[in-house]
């Protein structure tokens, strides 16, 4: 079970933008991760579309987030980019099924990848930046 | 987020064997789905040395079910021919994180993956050939 390579870079740049928390180039972000210009501008799109980020041209253009990193819930950014196609054809498409019309296993495959999404919910790109809270407590007495 | 084809292979072959309910050449199989038996060769090659098949061969050898299908668990299926690597890269190499080494997206992937496999859990083979029951209750007529 994998996700979508396009998912993965979607995630590394709202990460890269939460983190930086200014606008940066495109290439800065592709350079960072060493990926292609080309794949990173579909993902910038995809992002930019669903409202997550804000794309701007020109000298001082560039890539910068366009809400709240607490407001970006990753379950939605994940199934967004992900298109939920169904995890096998069949789920999309029962037609193709040349065995089993009835078949149990597109309702609980349809419910498995639900439970997939559900279980991601209300973390938010904020919770992906946070820092880790120091050993020994000290956070609390500081 | 996408199974395998070599996942919807092993399911495809495990349904054809439990509903005819008997031994059947690997060509009758690949010319069923219209998929190449050299492929098909790999699959069996997984279910068998899982023990939910046994493939024999010679002139009267073929592929069968090794289990009853009640016995046969499909999120076992699953996981087993996925191989559990990880919906992404990260997940699987923590150490090629350039961005968050501590990110909690790690761990929710893990969460959401075995949620994924506990929805499918208790779904045997057998019930996916299960005929569904008539409408209007007639079955507990007769």
């Amino acid at each position: 079970m994998n996700l979508k390579l396009h998912t993965d870079y979607g995630l590394r740049v709202l990460i890269f933008l939460a983190r930086t928390g200014r606008r940066v180039k495109l290439e800065e972000v592709a350079q960072f991760f060493d990926i292609s210009r080309e794949h990173l501008v579909k993902v910038g799109q995809a992002l930019s579309r669903h409202g997550w980020i804000r794309a701007t041209r020109g000298r001082q253009g560039g890539l910068e987030l366009a809400q709240d990193p607490e407001a970006i819930d990753v379950a939605d950014v994940v199934a967004a980019l992900e298109e939920r196609k169904g995890v096998l054809e069949c789920v999309l498409e029962p037609s193709i099924c040349r065995l089993e019309p009835g078949c149990r296993l597109r309702k609980r495959l349809m419910q498995a990848e639900e439970a997939f999404y559900e279980s991601l919910r209300n973390l938010s790109l904020a919770d992906l930046v946070r820092r880790p809270a120091p050993h020994h407590g000290l956070s609390s007495i500081n």
